[in-house]
């Protein structure tokens, strides 16, 4: 049987005249883009464009929600209240999700940014407030809820099975891991990595075997469907395609999850 | 045959921590609301209570897209490049249609704001990019583009009728008119009328016979199926109600254009 | 011997179209003006007006420095960066000193806002980010760095004394206390006092006394030069005029700390 | 005689996450850094990070003002209100003077940025908000306002006479010049050169004779102090270094004007 993967990175990642990581080659490589929503980064045009460029290869558009935060990129975790981070993350969805239908395409899955995607992992109220957004979107085919995108241990299972919201689960090849299953803090030595082939292997090891090697060397269940590659990095194309490369080496289809 | 006529307002357009105007009086005397999008005010939070707030009363919501300049409310012209202007009012109707959606509403219309919608009155190249956002935005219906309001005289309606985009015409019922048909700027004196009675007559007449005096006497055309009365000048809500009672005192109906 | 306190509210709390309080009646009734710096709310208009009308009453201007939050009016805990912090509040205060200076006034004190003035009291990282800014900055005049108003137990004031910062004592006529001497957070019920003459009196024992009684009833110490009176919170002018017409009463002499 | 000439650019202009051009290597350059002032990029960590930078090389500190455009990144014309428009000059300028002295540096000059340096040429209204935010803002060591870059032909020049505002004439070495001695429209093909020779030859030119070649051929006076090379084109630190190389070898003296 084959196994089967998702390649996501976040795109559209610039804002105004500003540009973060070479969106176009990234799109050659990954399957689903989790475009920024105009909260951490991405104003509409740049997410039009993304969006636009994602549609023509067929990869699959996420909504990349974030606390509202340009000046800190959404990478520093914010007390907001569950009633406004709910309508906050609704906004983005539906935003995002109207200007890639503009262009025949639509928003797959979401996917939360930063500081919001760690907090939520260990946070029920925030959670709540994510899963009930996603929850009150309606996708205009019908059909049930988005699905969100989380690590395997994190409070956002909880909730969403309690709101009828499909998990998608995901595993970082780039970044450290602890032997519970977390992401060592960026801001500690070793926490993104930065080899390509080190990565790649991660990533193949993630796919086939659904495991990550830990910081401190103990083997950590991954339940992923779709593995993670970061586009701010530098190297980062490289590593992306040297993940994709070493995917279908080892057999794996690379195929979006949503 | 019974004169059938919109009354339309501003709503939604707080910030945070301020508010303006009194919402939940003139969600109760209007029959269409103008919702901030967030580019001139309106935050997710303001942007989901004021939907809710007009479904609930069966009040029509529309997409009232600006230019992003929170700073200055979004009256302040602006040289934005087309491709950006396009894509700023389609974020914004999509994220408004998104919201209302989420609490079984929808937006209806988009009425464009402050500069944006003096500007494209009389500039070509950003009526386009407004009207070819409407156009791109699919309504998940189906159906064809929502209509956009604007002036009797205005640049508008040729790129609507290129882009097949329907046009609504608007007048207001407390704004003084130039001759030709246009509103005299807010800067000039006796730009916005403030006595209810006197607006209340003014909107009588635009219902009832389509017309409205000038600020040099003469009677000037408005082609409208909405009247607009505003939500942040001192004394709104009076004048809103008597306008409404005077509407109806005259026999008008008063009902949503969409 | 007389005793003189100081009696300050925030003011400027603005922006853009938006208002927040009846800053005028305010500035004839406090002796201190907590100006807001941009952050949280206060643009340069609002703060340039602002400024000239405390300068015009001899009102002492503070520079109310705060999270970069608009959306939130900085009520949301954030973690910064602390070099980050250091510099967001270097820039406000640099700001507001040369407005004010603009007018023949200046800075004379340096207030931190909402979520910050909370956080510095219990962690002693942001709190030396916001002290090394006001060490930082360099008062045209020469003469050592400006004073901080913080509450009596703080983290502020460790790092204030190693760094040669002037700390002054703050106390809230209007807030809840809790018995070991902080104030009841805003969303608990009971935490802000609305009626005038219970603020008053309070405010009286304050000054007097040096003391306040908690919400269990409790005597704490305060160990206060300056009242603080909200001015964002209905009938806030009332409390105000109600708190300086019992201090003067009680013998009390108000009068600007810095 | 020695043919004195300062080389300006623009720096700092990065915000948040991102960034713009390789500060580092112009500052090893230029001898006046326009350091942007956070209303079209610049952060507060950055401002200071960019002032410490420049004062660490002896590079002249000045404020580079601009529209409240971070999406637009101040190149987008504004209808601002002159009080406002000068209210958010002198703040800008009062901000990033403040960070610079608490490093023992100091703003030496006003830039206008972007859209503004534009419109202000033209337009003495706006010319006037800004000259008069320059007059307002008070030097710390006294000594009269600080001196405002702008071009040969300018509105800025009479209202700065009135206001006994300095003017320092600048010229730019990477532009297309109109026969009347205004920039070519950036948004026109040709209005940015990109070789370095021939940026390098005219800016010896306008500093050995004072004159530069326009569009049409003809040769235009530039009555500049300054010379501007750009930071954000592609092969910025190119340009920059060939035209310091080329004044050296023809022998003029490249100081700071300030």
């Amino acid at each position: 049987m084959t196994v089967v993967i998702d390649l996501n990175a976040d795109l559209g990642e610039g804002f105004g005249i500003w540009r973060l990581g070479d969106d176009e080659a990234l799109l050659d490589l990954v399957t689903s883009a989790n475009v920024a929503c105009g909260f951490h980064a991405g104003d509409p045009l740049i997410i039009r464009r993304t969006c636009a460029a994602a549609v023509d290869r067929g990869v699959a558009v996420g909504a990349q929600v974030s606390y509202r935060d340009l000046a800190g990129f959404g990478r520093r975790e914010m007390e907001v209240d569950p009633e406004e981070l709910c309508s906050d993350v609704l906004y983005q969805i539906a935003a995002v999700d109207g200007v890639a239908r503009s262009m025949g395409g639509r928003v797959a899955y979401v996917k939360p940014h930063g500081a919001l995607y760690n907090r939520i992992c260990r946070d029920p109220a925030q959670a709540e407030a994510v899963v009930a957004a996603v929850a009150d979107y309606r996708v205009p085919e019908g059909g049930g809820p988005l699905p969100v995108l989380t690590l395997p241990v994190s409070a956002v299972r909880e909730v969403a099975a309690q709101y009828g919201v499909p998990v998608v689960g995901e595993c970082f090849a780039d970044r450290a891991y602890t032997p519970s299953g977390g992401l060592v803090p960026r801001r500690e030595p070793g926490a993104v990595l930065h080899d390509p082939e080190t990565v790649a292997a991660r990533a193949v090891l993630m796919a086939r075997e659904g495991v990550v090697t830990a910081a401190d060397g103990s083997r950590v269940r991954v339940d992923a469907r779709s593995v993670c590659v970061h586009g701010d990095t530098p190297g980062a194309v490289r590593i992306a395609a040297a993940v994709r490369k070493a995917l279908i080496d080892a057999g794996v289809s690379v195929e979006p999850f949503a």
